[in-house]
């Protein structure tokens, strides 16, 4: 594989598929012709193109598509060749119908949609398998390809025979093939479930088991090791034919159907697909959970650049309202992304189908198919100035602060039965205490439990119910040498297998490590939050909050309603040489961020730069580039500490730098 | 079949089940002493009455229907005679499994309720059949028998595996047996869907395909198609027995299940069912949409007169609270049918039955079982002044304006994925254009895409999202010979096989036609409108809204918010001898009722009497009959323009002419 | 069986899972050791060990089970012991797949959850009568062994052909054989449901019949008696074996599925499990809720003393938030448990599983594993109050008023359809009319209607639809003979089949009683409510009211609203020696609580006792011990009539008496 960066340029590009438009070849050349004016340098093809590629079993037809990667090359442009097992061709699904799904009620599923097919089928892997192959023969020497794309946002589970019996299978492997350590784990004392054969195991389901907590995480890590394994079929022709090109394959925002931190062992690199939903009022907080996501992806290979492989040039088409965004956003957004370490800005789609479920998805070119088009213009705009940016490709971002968000205890926190069973948000617990730091230009990772702490001064793991093997210990061994690490409620209840840890909250040495007991743990009605008090503020108690024991902490804030008032609700423990602290309470409001105010001050992490940003504007340094954004709905003005240069217009700026609603600067120091 | 008027008289009847009653023959003596005491002159007999016709298999049991029918004759009662097979005999569901229906589960429905056989089995087309021909052959003759009830309320669809081969034979024939003409019109190279074989094909499912716009089309279509050849197959005995019988079925509402507009060409008479929601503050919108279903319902046999085939005397008892409509109320809504073109006055139903599902559903006879009830009463004095009308009787409507509803753009507008998914509401955007000139007192139709636009002064078509073959042709030659179009957003967006017009939009010469090119379409949220301005008043913009240029249209109004604030909004293009508006916006406040005030100007078109009425109160004339309503929750008055005579009391009106609230008149000029 | 008190003291325990931590006998020791700490006397075991007590078919392993019995009589713990029929072990559904449940779908379930057995099938019956059998054989002399738990919680039906063959045996048991007769009872014909043979019958269902309200009414019957057979069965070896231990099973407040009151028939003691939702706000509704349910349970068995099986020493974890009770809040609600008839206070759960479903469920002894919690704490508190309270132990409870719960009537007024479908809440309106007693001091049962109405002074039956066979001639000669008897809306409309009453409501001679004809019925929108006036105030009329004539009877009443405004509303007739009242409207008011002043005025029912309490306040005498209660979210204040004894704390108390938030106090005359 390559060690280079993919490409000298920022990748400009999206998913094209000219299989649909093979009857009309002018629209082919139409579609170089305008992709040079766009400054596309990159098209995606060959995504659910298997129907034309091999119309019947066995006889592949690729000319179509060499004639389209040769236009492509001569126009400049690389391609990202995807394997097309994301959708099946009729014929495949009528001949070996275990192709397909079964879902819960144990009905198969009929020939439809896309992501439709079962994980397990060997029919479907060798199919796969055999279409790769030929793909990679046919194309290993093209110089057009750049990168393989494998499959399209893979998702969802089976639950046919062939599935049950590779979860079984897996299952005896986990727990060394012996059904009392499984009943144990599982805790199958619980009504009567006392397994006494593997044989005995379903997937969990509506129409069967759905009360065992420990299954349904089990199924949660299978349905991962499937969609690993069958990523790895498809990978074995490639890596073998074509060693030197890199793979990926796309990914979804917060999707919890797959854990990304385990799937991302398996790719060259990453790719994820941000749509975010634009809306007055709301576009702050859109931005940060986007933010937060490419932080996210960037952190699961420890900083490398990742691609933006989709995103939508105006707006998309399956929300309830899909609402046009406001000229400048999307390039704005594209920015973030780029801030934030990706390497490209790729677009679903190139241009909009003529029929189907998406011919109403934004699209670089509309059904109108000229250049002539707000949205078409805006594209080409962006184009040029991301070729202002060479100097940020492949250019590694490093932090010192990072915030754990982890797919385990999302399945975790999602699932169990307790305490508040509506609207558990984790992933919004956890965007909650990340945004402080972006919006103090101070670069964060978004890191799992069994990621390095040691690499940080300051982690900081909200709502850390499930505690993988290890984690305990290794916060312990982090803060005893000096890290500074925050936990809020919840922390600690419970093992791997969601078994409850005994002997009081948080898990064993934890209540060493913070120095509190947390014997109980309340849940707040929406309409009647709580009350607490911290640095002689009130903060509004919502969700859940555990009535803490302060053993040996240091109490910064306490409870002022119900009847625990005046127990400890913020705690400071110096364990070590570090600190830990307890936020024994989720709150809706501005809490998380004074909190971090002061723990900034306390653990001595500065800010990327000397600039002054209010709160409400984002700040990132990449390499030497400086990012700065206007994500709210009205102008904000940032002060700058020095005579700086704008990168993407080559003007001098100081002083008050002022960027309107969209706003967006791109600053490099010009001394 | 019979040219005549049905009945000399308007028909006051309704559903009538003396089979529920067999074992107290005594009901059926009184059932004709209080149909005379409430000016009944037909019943509605033998729906749902199979499983008394045909006890068992073949032995069929016709005696009691024959008294039945003797002594409604003999008390001057004509009947409707229904055949039975909208709910089967238990045993014939045991015998024959395959008459019940399949959902999409794939699991065949059990015996029950009624609407839940198999359009397709051979087995229970031939019961039918059969049944059918033995109905008409032992009462061919019989001096009661007015008209045949073709089954009940037609609705629904199966998925068994009949129906599969069924759908694809239809497909087979409507694509020349050529698959790959049908992938290219289902554009089925959109996630890999070319199919190789019609055999691949299945009908639209939750489990199998539902993401393909222009299959779940041709699914809609076939169960049409189904529904028609059903019907055909129920009347081939009618026919060949009773030519001279008129034949119908009645339908529902707005029901999209069917195309009615396709269905209506197999009947000989319209029969539909209206059940208003009578509530406090909603009245007059309530009656707006029974008086589009009205007018609808005429249009499609072109001014024929139609039957209100049931209507509840009280409330229903199937919505989630049936309030009692006040006094009065059923009356004016039974004048508002007469009104626009109903032959019929008909209730569901004459007597309620003792158990089952609807026995608390609104009867003229309740279970006390007299003619001493409010309800009762209301009845016979609606029948005493049914009596003085029969002058409408066959009378034609004639209207020189028409709206356009078409049920293929229905389930078009329903069904895409795209813009604003939540709310589409076609039905309400056409009641909002319809409404206008009902509130004006002149007359208009409600057609279809296919009907006949020259016999228009003018045309209005909302949200005209999908265009049958010829109809953008039809449009430009209507309106280049002079005639008035007027659509809105959205218009002309696909073919009939929901594939996107190329080259800019609307489609093809409709750009010339309107003058205007819509380049983009924005979606508004619910709580964030926009507004727009149009002859000096500002209005909301809801839901969608084109963004336009204009092309050598005139502009009438423009945007006032969001980033196009000041493009074209409304536009008007002279186009050979005729006119063309486009009104790029939704607009839940008055826009629709300003903008025709100046359209009728601009038209020509003149109300069909000289009365003065606020836009609160509808007039329709029928004949040389002024109906004139209130369905507000105030008094109205109209100005009248010269002295009346009120039919209905024998009085003469003149000057100002109060309507209370339920009020209602009917004039006659005397003159 | 035992005739005396089945203990000398008040129960004070729980349900106990020792077989969850049978790899941790120190556990077991440890808990014995806080049993007595928390004055604990008795232990429900067994529940859900199956797997654990018949680890393979055939071999029973109870010795683990003797030596937890052995530990708790050694401290002083009884046991009561459990069948354990609520979940079945793996292995016997792997090996008789028939075991398991069929859903409406006709799929059967998977293995999975507990409450997911077949109640017909033959092999489950047998399997758990072998099984309690053996428990039987091998404890019926153990001196710990004090009361049988059958089961858990019987719930839910099963729709296999099992059940089917069986559903059709009972039905043609109930209709002589004879197919016609069900017709008609079923009035099968509406929609042509006559049936020939009873093989064409099925349970209902959506993909089925669903329209048919007496089939539904007698599946409801069915899964009754298919509960109280597979109760008897696993009762056979019990009585058998142990004829002096009593049986028991545990019910759940008003839980649909099953008619209590006919299960009540079938054991000794009546159990419920009871858990009140506690929020600021909404606490006195919630207690009321929970004390009508108590007094139902009790009139069950005529006054014989109740268990509460279950309730919560904490939080539940199972319902949406899961909010802290205040502290004391469980121990007053204990303690209204015993004053209205439980002989014992009993827990779910003893300890936290470590594992599963329930993990976070309230339990005495939390994960911590110790007994230095503010849970535990007070679970012991209260035990030593419980053990002041010897002389309620066994004290039946008399009441002269009675108010009509009837499951049947549940049945169909939850299924009908007509008039308002929403809301319908047959059990909020019989509390609404139970509150007025229990917030004065007058005792009050809760009975069925074919409960003895002669023991009682004054009835009412609000909603009292469904008229099982007799009851009109029950009321009317109830009324004829003294009696005082209240109904309100929609009295009398339908036979024990659904079946209406002709000739007007309410039916037969109910007309006479009341002297009223209920013409017709309103149905009211949540937003727009009626008025009535009565005494001189004005009430909302809300869901739905009767128009009624009086014929008769005095008006107490008008409506003010509508077309009826000025017709009777509330009425009063005097019938014999008696007094009958007609409350034609649902109010949302107060109209209920003030109708009952005056009736209680009228019909001369006097308090229980002479102190004067707000009507915020509850009051109820068991034996010579009174017990008062503050359920409100402020202090309320008593107004003692006399000196009186604090039973709970030796104090002597007179004059005014305040209790505090979750306050509460047992008072004994010390005259």
């Amino acid at each position: 594989m390559k060690n280079a960066p993919l490409f000298p340029h920022l990748i400009h590009g999206g998913d094209y598929n000219p299989d649909q438009w093979i009857d009309t070849p002018e629209i082919w050349d139409e579609d170089v012709r305008l992709m040079k004016l766009a400054h596309i340098n990159s098209a995606t093809v060959g995504i659910f193109a298997w129907s034309l590629l091999e119309p019947e079993e066995g006889r592949y037809d690729f000319d179509w598509l060499e004639t389209v990667l040769d236009k492509l090359h001569a126009n400049g442009v690389s391609a990202v060749l995807a394997t097309p097992s994301g959708a099946r061709p009729p014929w495949l699904a009528q001949k070996y119908p275990e192709v397909l799904r079964v879902e819960e009620s144990g009905i198969r599923n009929e020939y439809g949609v896309r992501h439709n097919h079962c994980l397990t089928s060997p029919v479907y892997r060798e199919k796969v398998r055999q279409i790769n192959r030929a793909l990679a023969e046919r194309f290993k020497d093209h110089p057009a390809l750049a990168l393989w794309h494998i499959s399209n946002e893979y998702s969802g589970a089976c639950h046919c025979d062939l599935c049950q019996q590779a979860f079984r299978d897996w299952l005896r492997k986990r727990y060394h093939n012996d059904i009392d350590e499984l009943n144990h784990y599982w805790w199958n004392g619980f009504w009567s479930h006392r397994f006494t054969d593997f044989s005995q195991i379903s997937s969990p389901k509506g129409r069967g088991e759905n009360h065992v907590p420990a299954l349904t995480l089990d199924w949660n890590r299978f349905v991962t090791a499937q969609h690993v394994s069958f990523l790895e079929n498809e990978i074995v022709p490639l890596r073998e034919l074509t060693p030197d090109v890199p793979v990926t394959t796309n990914m979804m925002c917060l999707y919890p159907g797959i854990d990304y931190q385990e799937m991302a062992k398996h790719v060259d690199v990453i790719s994820w697909d941000s749509y975010p939903q634009w809306e007055h009022g709301r576009n702050e907080q859109e931005a940060l959970t986007h933010a937060f996501s490419h932080d996210l992806f960037r952190s699961m290979k420890q900083g490398q650049p990742f691609l933006m492989m989709e995103s939508t040039p105006a707006n998309v088409n399956w929300r309830d309202v899909n609402k046009l965004p406001l000229p400048g956003r999307q390039a704005q957004a594209s920015l973030l992304a780029v801030a934030l370490g990706a390497d490209s800005v790729q677009y679903f789609q190139w241009r909009k189908s003529r029929g189907g479920h998406e011919k109403f998805h934004g699209a670089v070119v509309d059904h109108a198919g000229h250049e002539n088009t707000r949205v078409f213009r805006q594209v080409a705009a962006l184009g040029e100035q991301l070729e202002q940016l060479d100097e940020a490709v492949g250019r590694r971002c490093e932090s010192r602060v990072a915030v754990v968000y982890d797919w385990e205890n999302r399945w975790a926190t999602d699932r169990y039965c307790g305490y508040n069973n509506v609207r558990r948000d984790y992933a919004g617990e956890c965007i909650k205490w990340y945004a402080p730091f972006l919006r103090r230009g101070i670069a964060v990772d978004v890191i799992s439990e069994t990621d390095d702490f040691t690499r940080y001064d300051l982690v900081i793991a909200p709502y850390l119910y499930l505690l993988k093997e290890g984690v305990k210990e290794r916060i312990a061994a982090y803060v005893q040498n000096g890290g500074h690490f925050v936990t809020t409620y919840l922390c600690g209840v419970v093992d791997p297998h969601d078994l409850c840890y005994l002997g009081g909250l948080p898990a064993g040495e934890l209540k060493d490590v913070f120095g509190v007991w947390a014997e109980e743990t309340d849940a707040l009605l929406e309409n009647a939050p709580g009350r607490a008090s911290y640095g002689g503020r009130t903060y509004s108690v919502d969700h859940v909050c555990d009535i803490l024991h302060a053993d040996g902490a240091e109490i910064l804030g306490t409870y002022e309603s119900d009847f625990y008032a005046g127990s400890p609700a913020v705690t400071k423990n110096s364990y070590g040489k570090g600190t830990a602290y307890y936020c024994a309470f989720r709150s809706d409001g501005d809490f998380a961020d004074d909190f971090c105010e002061d723990l900034i001050a306390a653990c001595g992490v500065a800010p990327d730069t000397a600039i002054q940003i209010p709160k409400s504007m984002f700040l990132r340094k990449r390499g030497d580039l400086i990012f700065l954004f206007n994500f709210t709905d009205v102008p904000r003005t940032a002060e700058l500490d020095r005579p700086y240069l704008d990168v993407l217009n080559g003007a001098a700026v100081e002083g008050a730098l002022t960027l309107p609603v969209c706003g967006y600067a791109v600053l490099k120091s010009s001394d």
